[in-house]
C-alpha cells in the first residue's frame, strides 16, 4: 500500500487496513453511510452503551479475517494475494445492504426487498464503479468459487461476521455473556477437503461461542423491552406511511419520503439506479429526525406513539412459550379500544404480537465440523461428550405481545 | 425506592439508581434528549467506537458519585439523606444544558447563549416541575451552599464529572492513554477544613490522572482530524443560517430551522419559556438528517462542504507552535480562491484557522490539595517529589490552519 | 476497625477488610502460610500464569461475600452484624486446611486425613485461640446455624467459593471460557424460604456460570498435561515415602520429613496438637526443594523421577471415554520395564491409570433455584428453556494413562 | 517448525514459539528454573497477585519481540532469518542469569557476582552446548553487531524487557498506573541511521510510558513494605553466613549451603564450571524452606528475624528527602538494643538504612530518539511541548530506616 492506514479499535487494539483497494472501498460513500447505522437499532434504550455501528463491525470482521488467513497461511494453506484481497473485501461488505434500523424497516416501509438482496445491489454497483476489481469478492460471497472455504470464512455458522459480532456486541452492552476467545477460536481454524473446520482441541472453545451466541440471543438481540422498541418502532413507520398515502403531508427527509410514499421491490431497485442512490442516502437520522417532528402531529396516533418512543415510555411486553389465545388478544383489543379511546382501526397500532425464535446451532446445513487427529471429521454436536450441544440444536420460541402500560384487563 | 433500577455499563458493571427523584428525572424528556447527542461530537470519524452518548456519561458520572459518598462516609464523614440525593441530582444534571456538537454550535448558530447558562435554565425550568425538589441540588451545583466539598464532588478538578469522562472516552475510543484509577482515586478522597483532598498516599493517582487528562487533549479532544472535521461542521452551519437569511429556502427539522433563522440570548431564553422546549428539541440527528440534506443543495459552497462531510473528505490540517503569518494565510486564501474557482466572499468556508489551548492543570484556583498524614496541606504541583507537575501547569498552545487538501501553494 | 485495610486485587479492584477479627485472623500464621500455597498446584506448567494462591483466593471470594451481603440487605433481607462477621470468617477459613499439592498429597504421604477435616482441625484450633470468637462462624459453616442461606453463601452449588475461583482461575490461566459475571450472579442473589435462590432474570447468567464450570474442568482443572503432572508428583512423594521407611535418609524440611516417615490419622491429628503445626509448616517450597535435591539422590527411581518433574519432562498421556483394557496396561507395563531396564516392582512409578470425572451440575442435592415472580420455585435445569442444562447434569468420565514418552509398543 | 508450541497468556492471549531453536532453549533446565523464580520477590506481600515469573516475563519480552520485528519489517527494515532467531533468542535469555530474589542476594551472600555477569556465565555455556548456534544471539546481546537497533530491541530505554515488565507487573499486582500501550508504541517503531526510534505520532505513548515506569517506581518496585520486607531478607541471609561460618550448622539445601558458606567471585565461576550448574539449582523454594526452618534455629536473631519474615511481620519504615543524621540513626540504635535486649553486634540485624533512587528517563546516554515527519531526530526530552519529561530526567532520592514496629524512641 502507498500509506499504511491504521484505525483504533477498543477491542482489537489497532485495525490495519492492508490493500490499496480495501482502502478504497472504505472510503465510498456507500460504506461511509454505515457509520450513521447503528448495529443494534434502538437496543442503546436497554444498554446504553449500545451505539456502535455497522461500519465499526465490517472493521472488526475484516481485522478478524486477516487473522484467520495468517493461522491459515501458517498451517500451510496457501491463500493467493488475490483471494486474500477478495475475501477481505467480501467480509468488508458482507453486511452493506443494510439501511437504518434494518429490520424494523424490512417489516414496514421497505419490505418489499431485503438487505441481503440490497448488498448485492451495493456489491454490483460498486464493481461496476471499480471497472471489476470486484468480481473475485463477488463470486467468493455468493459461493461461486471453488474453494469454498473462502466463502465459510464470509459466511457460515463459524463465519468472520459472527465472530466479531459476538464480542463487539458485548463489549458495548457490557453484557459478558456473550464474549468468546475468538483468538483461541482462529487459531484453531484448518482446512480439510476444502471445507473450513476446527482442531480437535478447540473443541471447548467451540461449545462456549455456541452458548455465548444463544444468551446473547435473549439477553440482548431479543431482550424483551428491545423487541418492544422495534415493535412501536414498525408501528410509528406503517403508521407514517399510511398517513402519506392518504395525502397527509408528514415532514421526512427527501429519501424517507420516497420509501414512506412508495413500496420497492427489487425489480424495482433493478430498474431506476437511482433507486439504489435515495436508499444509501438513508440512515438513522432520518428515522430520529422524522419521529422526533412527528409528536407533534396532528394525527393523534401517531403523534401519539413518537412520544413513547422518544421519551421511552415503550409498551409492556407479556413473553410465554406458547401462543396467546385469540381470546386473550381480544380482550387486550378491547381494553385496549375503550380505556384509550381509540377507533377500532387504529387498535392494530396499540397492540403487538409475534413470535422470538433462537436457535443456538443449526445442525441441518452447514455444520461445524470438527477435526481429529486421527483425520476423522464430526459435526460438533455429535463431538461434544454431553448432550448439551445436541440440546442446543432445538429452536426455542416464545410468544410476546405488546401494548400499553396503562391498559389493563 | 419502590422499584429497583439497575442499568448495564460496560465500563463499572451495574449502575444502580438509588433515589426515586433520581429516577423521576432520568426519565423527563429534557433527560432523555441526552441519549441522541453524542458526548464527543464528530470524534467517531477518528475513533470509530466513540459514539456513546452524554447519557451514558451523566450515568457514569453519578455512580462514581455514589462510590465518593459511600467512601467519605465510611471516613465518618457524615452526609445527610438529602445532602445526598441533591449532590447525585447535581451531578447527573451538570451537562444538561449540552445541545448536539455543543461547542460547533455555540461557534455557529447558538453563539447568544453557553451550554452553562442552558444547564441552568433546564435544571430552573426541572425544579419548578418538581416543584422545588431540586432547591437543594441547585444550591450545591451554584456554590451556594455552605459545604464546599459538596460543590467540589460536582465541579473541580477532581469532580466525578472529569474522573467519568476520561475512562470513558478512553474506554470508548480505545486510546488506553487515558484511562485512570478512578476506584483508587475516590478511595483516597477525604474532606478537611471543608475542602476535598486527597490522602497523601494517593499522590501517584493524582499524578497520573493530570498527564492522562493532557495526552487525552492531543490524543482525543484536540486531535488534527477532529478540530479539522469541527471546523468544517462550524463553516457548514454558518453558510446555512446565511443562506437562510437570505431568504434560500433550506430543508431543516422546524426545531434546526428557527435556530438557524434566528440568534438567539440568553435574555431571549428567559423570556420566551417555549424557546427552550425547542433547544431541547435538538439532538445530533437535525444536524446530520440537514447535512445530508443540503449535499444536494443548489448552493454550491453548502452543497460543496456537506459532501466533503458525509464522505469524511476533510480539510487538510496544518500546526505549529507560532501563530501562522498573515502572509502565510493571505497565499492560501489566494490559492483556494483561484484553485477552487471560489468567490472572494466564500474563501472563508474553506480557510480556518485558530488555536487549540492544553493546560493539564490549573494551579491558580481550585488546585488538588494533598493531605499529609500530619495534617498539612499541599498544592500537587509542590507535593510533588519533581517538578514535572508543576510544569504541566503550563499552557501549551498550537496554532492550525485548515483548508482543502487539493489546494496547494 | 480501628485502621482500615486495602488490599489491591487484579479482579476486583480493591477488597476492604471491614471486621478487626477478620483482620487478626488474615495475620495469623495459620493464615498467612496460604500465601505460600499455589491454588492449582502443577497447573502453572502448562498455563505460565497461573501461580496464584489460596491466600489470594480466600480473599477474593471474602470480598464476593460482602458484595453479597450488600445486595441481600438492600433487598431487605436482614443479616445481623454478627452473622455478617461471621460468615465473613467462614468463607475466608473455608480452604484453610489446604496443604501443598493437597490432591496429591492426598493421594501419597498424607493419605490418613482430608483436607476438610484439617479445615474443621485449624478452625476449632483458631476458635480456642481467639476465645470462642470464631463460634458462630463455625456453627455457620458446619451448617448447624437456623438460617440455612448463610451456609449456603459459603458451601453450595453457587457459593462464594467458586465464583471467586471460576473469574480467579481463569483471569491468571488466561482460559477466558471461565469467566463468569459473579457481579451480575451476585445482584440475582435472592433468599426464598431461608434458601439462596437466583432470581429469573438471572437465569441466563447462571446458565453461562454452569457451562464455564464444565469448560474450567476440561480445559484447566483436568488439563491432560496437569493430570501428568500430579500423576508424577505423586509417584515422586510415594518412592520418597517407600525410601525413607527402608531406612534410607533423605534430604527433606524437618516437616515433610516426618510426613514421609509416618501415616498419620485424623485420630493422630486430634491426640497430638502440635501434628497439626507440624502440618502448618508445609508449603509448596518444602516440597519443590525436596524434588530437587532428590534429582541427585542415588535412588534411580527418585532421581529419574524428580529430573522428569524438573525439567518438564512429562509423561505422555492417552485418553478415551472407557477404561483401558487390562491386557493394553501390561503391554505397557511390560514395555517400561525392558525399554527402561526397570526392576519388576518399580514399573507402577512409570505408568499411572486413572478416570477423570466431570460434572458441571449436581441435580441431585443442593440445587440452584430460580425463583419465579408468582414466588415459584425451580431447579435451574428444569427451568432453562432447553434441555442442554439437564444434559450438563450427566457425569462425564475419561479414562486416562500415562507413561514415558520415550516408550512405544 | 516442526511443530507448532503455543502458551497461554493472560496478557497477550497467546504466545507462539517460531523457531525451533528458541523451543530447546526453553526446555532446557536452565531457562525451566526461570518457573520457580518470581519477578518481583517480595513483592507479593504486598500485592498478593504478584506471583509471576521471570519465566513468564521472558516469554512475554519474546512475545513483543515478534511484535516489533513484524512491524520493522512492514516498514521496509530488512530483519534476516537469522537475525531475527538471534534476536528473539537474546530478549529470550536477556534475564538467564537472575537467582531467586536476586537483588537481596547479591546484598548478601551472592555479593562477589552481578547477574549481568551470570547471564552471560549462562548464554556462553549454552552456546557451547547448542554447538555455537547462539553466536550471533550473543553477538547482539553484547552490542558487538553492526546492525545496532538489534540491540536497541534488547537493551534500552525502549527495549521488550521494559515493554513486557511494566504491562506484567501492572497485571499481576493490579496497579492501573503502570499499563502502557506497548501495541501502540511498537507500531510507532522505526529504524533511523540504525537508530531505533518512534515516530512522531507516538510521542504521546512515549509520554505516557515514562510517566508509567517512574509511578511504578514508587508503587511497585520501590513501595516502602517490599523495601523493608527486602531489607530483612538481606539480614535473615547476612545472619545465616555468619552463623554458617562459625560452625553453626544450619538446614539448608545443598545449593544454598554452598553459597551461605563461601563468596565467590566472577573468576571463580570461570574457573569452576560446576559452580554454574549449583548457581542454577537455587530457586525460590531453598530460600523460603531455609526461612522458614530457621524460624526454630536456637540463634535468637536468626529465628526472631525469620519468625518476622514468614508472619509478615515487617519493619516499620521512615522515609524522606534527605538522609537520616547520625544523630537519630544512633538513638534508634540504642532504642532497639535496650528495648530488645540486644548484644551490641546483633543491632544491626534491626536497624537497615538506605536509599531509593528512582529516573524515570536517563537523558544522557541511550536517549528516546523522536523521527519528525521532516527528518529530524529529536530526544523525547526536547520533542516534548512541555518541560515536564525534561523534568522527569532528574533522579529522585529518598532516604529511609527500617526498624520494629515495637521500637519507639
Amino acid at each position: 500500500m502507498g500509506k499504511q492506514k491504521i484505525i483504533n479499535d477498543p477491542i482489537y487494539g489497532f485495525i490495519s487496513v492492508s490493500h490499496d483497494l480495501v482502502f478504497e472501498l472504505m472510503e465510498h460513500p456507500y460504506f461511509q453511510r454505515l457509520r450513521r447505522i447503528r448495529q443494534l437499532g434502538m437496543t442503546h434504550l436497554v444498554y446504553p452503551g449500545a451505539h456502535h455501528t455497522r461500519f465499526h463491525h465490517a472493521l472488526g470482521a475484516m481485522y478478524l479475517m486477516g487473522q484467520a488467513l495468517e493461522t491459515l497461511r501458517s498451517k500451510k494453506i496457501e491463500v493467493s494475494a488475490e483471494e486474500a484481497e477478495a475475501v477481505t473485501i467480501a467480509i468488508l461488505l458482507h453486511d452493506i445492504g443494510h439501511g437504518p434500523y434494518s429490520h424494523a424497516l424490512e417489516d414496514s416501509i421497505v419490505s418489499g426487498i431485503n438487505h441481503e438482496q440490497l448488498s448485492e445491489l451495493f456489491m454490483d454497483r460498486l464493481n461496476e464503479i471499480f471497472q471489476g476489481r470486484l468480481t473475485l469478492a463477488l463470486k467468493i460471497f455468493r459461493n461461486e468459487y471453488p474453494r469454498k472455504f473462502l466463502h465459510q470464512l464470509v459466511s457460515s455458522q463459524l463465519d468472520m461476521d459472527r465472530l466479531d459480532y459476538l464480542n463487539r456486541d458485548s463489549f458495548f452492552t457490557g453484557v459478558s455473556e456473550g464474549v468468546i476467545s475468538s483468538d483461541r477460536i482462529i487459531k484453531m481454524l484448518q482446512v480439510y477437503n476444502d471445507q473450513l473446520v476446527i482442531e480437535a482441541k478447540g473443541i471447548y472453545s467451540i461449545e462456549k461461542f455456541i452458548v455465548a451466541r444463544r444468551l446473547m440471543y435473549w439477553q440482548v438481540y431479543l431482550h424483551k423491552t428491545v423487541v418492544s422498541a422495534e415493535g412501536l418502532l414498525i408501528n410509528i413507520l406503517k403508521r407514517a406511511r399510511e398517513l402519506f398515502r392518504q395525502g397527509h403531508p408528514l415532514f421526512a427527509t427527501p429519501a424517507l419520503q420516497q420509501f414512506l410514499k412508495k413500496e420497492f421491490t427489487h425489480r424495482d431497485f433493478k430498474q431506476d439506479p437511482a433507486l439504489l442512490d435515495t436508499f444509501a442516502a438513508l440512515d438513522d437520522s432520518d428515522v430520529v429526525a422524522g419521529i422526533k417532528v412527528w409528536q407533534n402531529e396532528t394525527d393523534p396516533v401517531l403523534s401519539d406513539l413518537c412520544r413513547r418512543m422518544m421519551n421511552r415510555n415503550l409498551f409492556r411486553i407479556l413473553i410465554q412459550p406458547e401462543p396467546f389465545s385469540g381470546e386473550l388478544i381480544n380482550r387486550y383489543r378491547e381494553a385496549i379500544s375503550s380505556q384509550l379511546g381509540l377507533k377500532k382501526g387504529d387498535v392494530d397500532y396499540y397492540l403487538i404480537s409475534g413470535k422470538m425464535v433462537n436457535n443456538a446451532y443449526h445442525s441441518t446445513s452447514e455444520k461445524i465440523n470438527i477435526l481429529f487427529k486421527d483425520g476423522t471429521l464430526k459435526d460438533i454436536a455429535d463431538a461434544a461428550d454431553t448432550l448439551n450441544i445436541r440440546s442446543l440444536t432445538e429452536t426455542v420460541e416464545k410468544h410476546y405481545l405488546c401494548f400499553p402500560k396503562e391498559v389493563v384487563l
